[in-house]
């Protein structure tokens, strides 16, 4: 149940900690900030005084997780600082569910009305930062999610009352899956399309009273409703919520990006409807930011666990002694690409968000068009892509840990399923991955023919300074490694990667070409080219970035055992990534005949078993404390069978027999009974 | 929620149905034999009168859900012929824990006494039908799945009482998993290792009474219990068991495969103990078809439901109007091929489940022998690379179909959540996925030799004909598409599928000849050419035959309209799976250039557009009746915002506040009360 930082205890898992070759309590302070570390065990030190935080002793239904989530937030709210931090709840390793209620009542909430909202609306974010009110943020309807451009909630201006009537037309229109509004939000924050004088000037945030904050029943003219059971995050208070011609004050419009005179004029600091758009939907990246952290947060728990389930589960051997299963190559390829990912998504999260709090600091000191700045359009190109790759590759990796678990893997207490749950929401909100990764990838066939001009491009965080050299790359890049030490470079990975997305970029944009000058209209010859050209664009683009920023971080790094294990890390994620690109290579000339292709399947699986001895080590230097982790399998202490026994035994039935043993033995009854309904 | 044959109610799906190019019927009736149709409409008939199997109102408890399913397994005993048949219960399309109960407390405990249990046990097995005891199966231990000679369950034969000790030497060594054990077995059929006199002749399967049938109490020497919550199949009662010098009688060896008197003198008809073993295991293949067969009807169901909700869920559009999701490359790409492969490996399930029974009987007829028959390794060879492909492809789709769905995919009422918690468990059982696959790679890196020596090799049931030539292959065969016309051919895709099994045999073989020529040991060498050569050795092999399978299945067609569709479906599919080998295609030189990965990747899209249309329809053929399938986004009437607004307004709090609601407004309350307890 330790502290942090404490040892582990002695015992099977000794095996594999004897051999590693750094030290994971240095690895773990080169990887996370003092002042990360130091929130996070203030954090368990509270956490695991109440029992709300403590894994539950029987199933909760519904209802009760609802409400464990609940007082869990009322919990975190009663230590600002400790456990309720804007700047490091994003990092929360543990109760994904209140992480979330909190990220939407609070942080965006908030941050939205202190971004966009005048003078008027700071009072009610202050009510909401002292907890008077509660919040959520609304863009999705039931019949619309990706296309907000699309909704047809309506906020209509009348000059008489100087109010703006809300109304949803019909339930399609219904505002949906907000968090924190199923059971609480008194206040919503709301796309709505603004109609003045007949003219909709489209999408605007508004702000709308929607229950009481003493009794919680929704006023008359709002219907508020809850989403019901979904597939996790069951703690979180999805909610929907229907307007009928319902009134609001006209400074309830927020109004930064525009606005509406008290005589009807309609006015906004941005010169066309869509930069006013973009400027709105950029602030939201915040967000992005944070799905990006919790999703490689469950993930490194998924593969905590198997990487020590299998340092100690043993099943065949060469002699009659059995090995760890650690041992195999399979479970190796299975796990440790995935612990890469976790070590190299985490620098990269680390950095984005550095880049993202800078963003908001300049905006905070500049003007609103800052958020269209070539900083903000690289931070939103950036995120748009990482977000699809990290959610995408911690969903295998969580996956992965399941099935690498075998039988054991499959109970409830091992822990993987929840996870695997929880994070699927991720795939999905905070953009769609497939459709977000389109931000990335159309932004690189806007900037193309620039490219191909000459022109040379600035990118203020360096994300694309190669593709003033695209031409060069695309003639002169080829794939120079002949063996294992050539190969095990990461200058080789990197420039592979640089001139995999030139090649991408040329191809997708060729084909788009291609596509419209057989008679292919724009929207028709921009959806055709998404499969197997853009998508595998964007993605090759962020994997470049990240595999940079990763390096720089090593080249950071004084303690040469960190190095080398890190450097091992690298090479594994980079030739684990570059695997997915093989025929793009040799389709592109990048590479040729039978050697390249085994040298990189060959060097992943080389590199992982040189990084097995590592691997428990690794995943020491990451692991949520044991509390939190909840799991009988990959629990620190390395003692799988002893929890096992007692979660058998302490299991619902246990070895006693269910209240309904009798209908067992009777069965027949049941099965002669007619049954007393019919269709 | 009418019968399956009855026709769909008008709506929004019509827009696709007016347009299929075939009649959906005769579709159904073209994949499914008569008799499981038949099966089908019965057994839907017959459920849809029971409450236990309509679905429920409120979200189950743990304990509601295991005494669910028990009622179900009670009604469907209650109905022989109609729910509970041997031969047609694997088609359920509902109710997978009351299936997967079903399946291993009667099919393989009445099976295996039947197959391997000499007279003396035939009436134990009758009672077992009866009903009036109720059996299960457990090879597993705490300690060991894969590596079932690991086990450590001892049965040591006492000559003077003419009985077997059975004993648990340790928690490790617990029976585990057994399905049917947890709540309701009396009699537990299991492996355990035979000692006589001291020497170990290796693991025999014994029988155990355990419980009392009429208290359910286990008996003094027994301890059994629950195996707790469950990812999913939480209505079946998996069960560990303990033995404490507990005693049976002699005959309780289930001695077929081998035998002891009682004089104490163990015989066996095999000439080796790894032939007797492999004959024991051989007989567990039929499970292995069960599982085969219920992953591709889960993953149906996702399918079914994805599909239908793209073609009413619609987000932007080129003009004003918006167009279905099904329209968008990316989306079609995302179902399309799983819908293709739910289709095929349809029909080769049915064929593998066929030349299964024919085995059976041939063994009825013949002799324990004809376990070990080319025959039966040939089954064995291509159940072992169907099962990991079924299951893995339809998680895969499963998964695909949730994140398509977006949003409302992630509610539990779309239904797909269910189905992947369900399926997951099917990785791991009857065969862990990545273990079961060495058993076809090993099979043909040992047959290898010989074709090189020209043996002829003999395949009864031919799925490896053309091995025996394997050089002209490896020698002659190019790819020798130039365009859509030309690739579109079903035996340019079976040719290359040929020459990658030849390429991918001939490279994993000489791999592992290399690593033992550098010195690794047999079981090193073996396991090192896993990832990158025998597992996609085993997967080529079986997409070969899975591919032939289906044209032949075209061939008998005779109705053009499904013909072209049918046609469609496998050429997607083949080229589906081709793409994930182009790099061996490059490699080996099979493909070089540019053109090649363009053509095969472009075909997909372009198969999956020409698809589109037909793929409301596809499903309508497959899809479960409303009832089964459960969910509020994929019903046959494409009612979509229909049955959402009626689940959210139904859901558990829908509009009205939790019982707790004075918490959230008195949310200080909680955040001030110190932690009731201190760890
Ligand atoms: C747990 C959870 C919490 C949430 N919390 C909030 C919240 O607090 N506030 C809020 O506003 N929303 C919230 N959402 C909603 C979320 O933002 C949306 O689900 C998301 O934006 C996707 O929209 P959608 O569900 O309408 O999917 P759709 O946009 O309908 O997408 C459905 C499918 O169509 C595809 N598709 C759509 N457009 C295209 C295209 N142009 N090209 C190709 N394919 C396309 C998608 O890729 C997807 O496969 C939450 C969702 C979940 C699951
Ligand atoms: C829902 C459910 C129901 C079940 N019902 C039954 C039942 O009725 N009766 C019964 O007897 N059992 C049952 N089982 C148990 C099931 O058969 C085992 O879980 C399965 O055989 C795998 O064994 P294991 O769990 O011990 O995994 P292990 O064998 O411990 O495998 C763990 C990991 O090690 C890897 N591994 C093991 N050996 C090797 C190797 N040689 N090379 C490379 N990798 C290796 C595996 O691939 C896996 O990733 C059930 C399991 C589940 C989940």
């Amino acid at each position: 149940m330790g502290d942090v930082n404490s040892e582990f205890s002695a015992g099977p898992l000794d095996y594999y900690r004897k051999q590693a070759s750094f030290d994971w309590r240095k690895m773990k302070e080169f990887i996370y900030s003092k002042e990360e570390l130091n929130f996070l065990k203030n954090a368990h030190n509270k956490i695991k005084q109440y029992p709300e935080f403590l894994p539950p002793t029987t199933a909760l239904s519904f209802d009760e997780e609802r409400y464990r989530t609940y007082r869990q937030s009322a919990i975190a709210r009663g230590h600002p600082g400790v456990l309720f931090d804007e700047d490091f709840f994003m990092y929360y390793d543990f109760a994904p569910s209140t992480q979330t209620r909190l990220a939407m009542t609070l942080t965006v909430f908030n941050g939205i009305l202190g971004a966009f909202g005048d003078e008027d609306l700071q009072e009610i974010r202050k009510q909401s930062e002292q907890g008077k009110i509660s919040g959520c943020f609304i863009l999705t309807e039931i019949g619309h999610g990706t296309n907000v451009k699309g909704i047809r909630t309506r906020a209509t201006y009348d000059k008489e009352s100087d109010e703006f009537i809300i109304h949803t037309p019909d339930f399609e229109a219904a505002k949906a899956w907000g968090g924190g509004l199923g059971n609480a939000a008194t206040h919503a924050l709301f796309f709505a399309q603004l109609y003045v004088d007949g003219k909709n000037h489209g999408p605007h945030i508004f702000l709308a009273p929607i229950r009481h904050p003493d009794t919680l029943l929704p006023y008359p003219g709002v219907t508020v409703g809850d989403m019901g059971e979904k597939i996790g995050l069951n703690g979180v208070d999805n909610g929907f919520l229907i307007f009928n011609n319902y009134r609001v004050p006209r400074k309830y419009l927020v109004n930064k990006t525009g606005g509406v005179t008290s005589q009807g004029t309609y006015s906004t600091p941005f010169e066309s409807p869509s930069q006013r758009f973009a400027a709105s939907l950029l602030a939201l990246s915040g967000a992005r930011v944070g799905v990006i952290i919790s999703s490689e947060t469950l993930g490194g728990h998924a593969v905590t666990i198997a990487v020590r389930y299998s340092g100690v589960r043993r099943q065949f051997g060469p002699q009659d002694e059995e090995i760890p299963i650690l041992e195999y190559q399979t479970q190796q390829y299975r796990l440790l690409p995935y612990l890469a990912s976790v070590y190299v998504f985490k620098v990269f999260s680390r950095y984005l968000k550095g880049i993202f709090n800078e963003h908001v600091r300049i905006i905070k000191q500049g003007d609103i068009h800052d958020y269209i700045s070539m900083l903000g359009i690289e931070i939103h190109v950036i995120t748009s892509a990482a977000k699809p790759l990290y959610t995408w590759i911690m969903r295998d990796a969580i996956q992965s840990s399941r099935e690498a678990c075998g039988g054991h893997g499959y109970l409830k207490a091992a822990g993987i399923g929840n996870l695997r749950n929880d994070q699927d929401a991720a795939l999905t909100y905070e953009g769609e991955n497939w459709v977000l990764n389109q931000q990335t990838s159309n932004f690189l066939l806007k900037i193309w023919p620039s490219i191909l001009e000459g022109t040379t491009l600035a990118f203020p965080v360096n994300s694309g300074d190669y593709l003033n050299d695209a031409i060069n790359i695309l003639n002169t890049f080829k794939f120079s490694a002949n063996n294992f030490e050539e190969l095990y470079r990461l200058d080789v990975i990197l420039d592979t990667f640089k001139w995999l997305v030139c090649y991408l970029l040329k191809r997708t944009y060729d084909k788009r070409q291609e596509l419209l000058q057989n008679g292919a209209n724009k929207f028709d010859a921009g959806n055709n080219i998404q499969v197997f050209y853009a998508k595998r664009l964007s993605t090759a683009y962020i994997q470049h970035f990240i595999l940079k920023k990763f390096e720089e971080k090593i080249l950071s790094c004084l303690d040469t055992s960190l190095k080398t294990v890190l450097e091992r890390i690298l090479l594994l994620y980079g030739l684990f990534s570059l695997d997915k690109y093989l025929d793009v290579l040799y389709q592109g000339g990048f590479i040729a005949g039978d050697r390249p292709a085994s040298l990189i399947q060959d060097g992943i699986t080389e590199m992982c078993s040189r990084l097995k001895n590592d691997a428990v080590s690794l995943v020491d230097a990451i692991a949520a404390p044991d509390f939190v982790l909840n799991s009988v399998i990959g629990s620190s202490d390395g003692q799988v069978y002893h929890h096992l026994e007692n979660a058998l035994f302490s299991s619902p039935y246990g070895t006693e027999r269910p209240t309904w043993w009798k209908d067992i033995v009777n069965w027949q009854n049941i099965a002669s009974t007619p049954p007393n309904s019919k269709l």
